[in-house]
């Protein structure tokens, strides 16, 4: 483990936290913009992640320095984290780290969320969901209009993984690209397009 | 002057800081956001601000109370405050107030976020500036590219006003639109279109 320049530990959050999730999915989190960078390297995409919501309550101004926030505290995000530019087309996305062994327990998406991805679809985005089922090293693209009308008609409080698994898409990892979702996008969103030749030509250029 | 509910002036940050600009521009920030509700509550396009990017630190666990930020910093943002989905399209813009009487400072926009506009229009995304002249109390949209292309040939560290009146469009301010930019991305960027139909019958819905 590799400690924080101030002498902590990498998993201070989530060790002392009974009740804060800020710490988890942050593996899923680092792959996520490690293959945002080398999209945005690769002039592919613009995809960034959206800073933490936080609500600022005291600065400080130390002379000479920086000014240090010493009061805030998290808030409900009211969008999802990801979003950005594909092919011409807004994309947007959640991305969920699954800690479980079964399930995924909707109580880590907000309600709120889910209203943003359907807003997002109807003006007409690309949206989806990132599932990274961790006990099962496999992560997973799930389109969020199949994954809104399911949980609409869900009766329990959480996703089971044979949903997942069946109505998902494994995403490839590759070398650089911890988490290439963009194949999927590729294959499930601009199937239609005229433009194949265009999309070969990126990914040979992916590939070198 | 409305005071926070802990007392603190609204304008404690402007006061006590000299390097910091992270006040300037709230009733902008504030006119912006209250207009992008409107066009949410209206299903006319789905635009956010982004959280103010901050690198967390220090957090405490209270028991029984929300974890608590005590010890954080303001980062430079990497890319523009503003990004949404409008009409099909990716829209993304940045939005500075501007307290000078002659001229725009280029000292207050960091050059990852003309670099980022850059990115976004060449994956096909709509890209502008607002500025909020104070002084003239009025607001202009600028094309990115127009403004990238005219600082690229600038000598001087900053754009006179009147560049912005010459080639920035005044945006209109409507009750609960405070500044009705969507007006003008219409005219400038949808001027092409054939669905002039669709977007006569927004704009009655708007008046209504």
């Amino acid at each position: 483990m590799v400690n924080y320049p101030n002498g902590l530990k990498k998993t201070w959050i989530a060790s002392q936290s009974p009740t804060t999730f800020a710490d988890r999915g942050m593996n899923l989190e680092k792959d996520i913009n490690t293959t945002n960078t080398y999209y945005l390297s690769m002039d592919r995409a613009v995809i960034h992640k959206k800073p933490t919501p936080v609500q600022i309550v005291k600065v400080d101004y130390p002379k000479r320095s920086a000014a240090k926030i010493t009061e805030a505290y998290f808030k409900i995000p009211s969008t999802t984290d990801y979003n950005g530019i594909y092919r011409g087309k807004y994309l947007d996305f959640e991305a969920k780290e699954c800690q479980s062994k079964t399930a995924f327990s909707l109580s880590y998406i907000h309600p709120h969320q889910l209203t943003h991805l359907e807003a997002c679809m109807r003006h007409g985005g690309i949206c989806f969901l990132i599932f990274r089922l961790s006990h099962y090293n496999t992560d997973y693209l799930v389109d969020a209009k199949l994954l809104i009308d399911y949980v609409k008609q869900l009766k329990r409080k959480s996703i089971p993984y044979s949903w997942i698994r069946e109505n998902g898409h494994i995403i490839p990892r590759y070398y650089g690209r911890p988490i290439h979702y963009l194949e999927i996008v590729d294959k499930l969103y601009f199937k239609d397009e005229e433009d194949m030749h265009e999309s070969k030509q990126e990914e040979k250029k992916d590939q070198q």
